[in-house]
């Protein structure tokens, strides 16, 4: 099958990387559409030492499952995956398992082919009104509400979210739609254009003297980023930090004791308020479409979305 | 009067500078004893740009103030002073006091000098069964305990407290007088002696596979001591960063963003618990003790307390 497949030595288009078998408990998913995301562009970089097939952001439909009821399915799905799981280790489960695989991150190969295996656990079926094109940005919209389970959001609470990119801009929607008061924060005042067309106040990270806001989220992903979200957060404020980092950030750590500060990580979310969220039409993705290719003019794509400032980019495994 | 004073060009002890006005609501305080803290090293070295009379952790005996009853008093002071507070702000308060001055820090005298003010808000009595070597550790033992009120401490909590120096090791007796299970974490056997005469548990940082702790405190204030404090922590473990950080760290944050960790930045803490604690003899302080020297070899007794591995050391005013 086509596969984009990441080596020892780069990322590589292949037609003939084996189909993966559909086990008993799995189900075999034809990918109709998958979104590059800014933790594939690391991956490639050589962050979390990944080899296989890449990508975790999909759509697709079940061809093959034990359960029948499951065929013909348009389905997303989740990403960790937790074989063996016994429900002792008090963990958070599967994201947190030890043991976990994660869909083209950890030990299991991703959604940038024709077709991928899942645990029928991990999927949910896609309602269908919601479309392929908005349906693929659960996974990363679930990602952005992990905030709102982590951090209680009081309404009209100051919150600055710094880097109005893909991932940025959703986390902005989702804080927005909880009742937060939101200031998208970045560099360019382009960047800044539907932050300000979504109602949300926008400014740049200059504008601020500081201590400013009581919960700020960084999702630049940069040093750079994250020195300017430590400083606008009042004291006892909150920080979320949403982005993995490709290169180990140098930052003054001072104002986190100073101001005791409360820096909180956070990564997987819930699958389901996202895809009602989504069926909701309260949260725009359209705008965060920049570009759509063949699978097999997957290499482009992954050069198309590493340029600065481009929003998402989808891969097409039937497109040709 | 005496004075360690720190100028654009460096730490100089003086014999003339200008003794401190005692105003109304202040006290006047021979300084008895006062002790060298990393972050006066660290004022030393450029942090928080502080010019004028160094130091914050002393005892002293009140000589001067309106109100008779503190005349002769021995006294030790928190070190934040929020002059003009009208308590609407909403912050922690005088800590996160925007306006606030710092003992020795931020725009006030300090009490490497004979004299020092404070106004009497800031006192607290010191009772005579403790003597003033153990009661000058009130400061950092209440900047321990501090972390108590920040972090639920249950009963048996594996934690780890990575850094056994003066600050840490003040820590590690207050969440075991709390209730946990303490690991102290060096990096050379001889440092981590103290901790199992106290019966904690020792270790090397590579001794443990990592993601072993529910909770750690940060108490080396570099960067090899935090990157080693992320790993040691569990998904969506605490870590307490207690130290502040002359050189600002390089550091590997993706345990935090993919473990969900919480760091949590920690300051001063409440003196009256920090006091019951000394007076009650269950946390030790005298193997702290390292050096002995007259406020006249100040610069000598700094240039001891920065050589690595030292532990505290304490001046004198009145010893010649």
């Amino acid at each position: 099958m086509q596969a984009l497949q990441l080596t020892g030595t780069g990322l590589r288009y292949t037609t003939d990387y084996p189909q993966p078998q559909c086990l008993p408990g799995d189900a075999l998913i034809r990918v109709r559409v998958a979104g590059i995301c800014s933790t594939d562009l690391e991956i490639v970089k050589g962050y979390a030492g990944f080899t296989g097939v890449l990508g975790h952001e999909f759509v697709g439909e079940v061809v093959e499952a034990n359960d029948a009821t499951w065929l013909g399915k348009r389905v997303v799905g989740t990403i960790n995956i937790s074989a063996e799981c016994n429900g002792t280790c008090g963990r958070r489960c599967p994201e947190h398992c030890p043991d976990r695989t994660v869909l083209g991150i950890i030990g299991k190969d991703g959604v940038f082919a024709d077709f991928v295996t899942l645990p029928l656990a991990n999927l949910l079926p896609v309602p269908d009104t919601i479309p392929d094109e908005v349906a693929v940005f659960t996974e990363p919209l679930a990602a952005a509400i992990r905030i709102t389970e982590q951090v209680p959001i009081a309404q009209k609470i100051p919150v600055a979210v710094v880097g109005p990119g893909r991932l940025g801009m959703l986390v902005a929607q989702v804080l927005q739609q909880a009742g937060a008061d939101v200031t998208v924060i970045g560099r360019r005042a382009v960047s800044l254009e539907l932050a300000a067309q979504l109602g949300m106040k926008i400014g740049f990270a200059d504008d601020f003297a500081g201590e400013t806001f009581a919960l700020a989220v960084e999702a630049t992903g940069n040093a750079a980023g994250l020195a300017q979200t430590l400083r606008l957060v009042v004291p006892q404020g909150t920080v979320v930090l949403k982005s993995t980092y490709a290169a180990n950030p140098t930052v003054d750590l001072t104002p986190v004791v100073v101001n005791e500060l409360n820096i909180i990580g956070s990564r997987c979310g819930p699958f389901e308020p996202a895809l009602d969220l989504l069926a909701s039409g309260k949260v725009v993705t359209e705008p965060f479409i920049e570009g759509r290719y063949a699978l097999a003019d997957g290499i482009a794509a992954f050069a198309h979305a590493a340029q600065p400032g481009v929003r998402k980019i989808l891969l097409y495994p039937d497109l040709h």
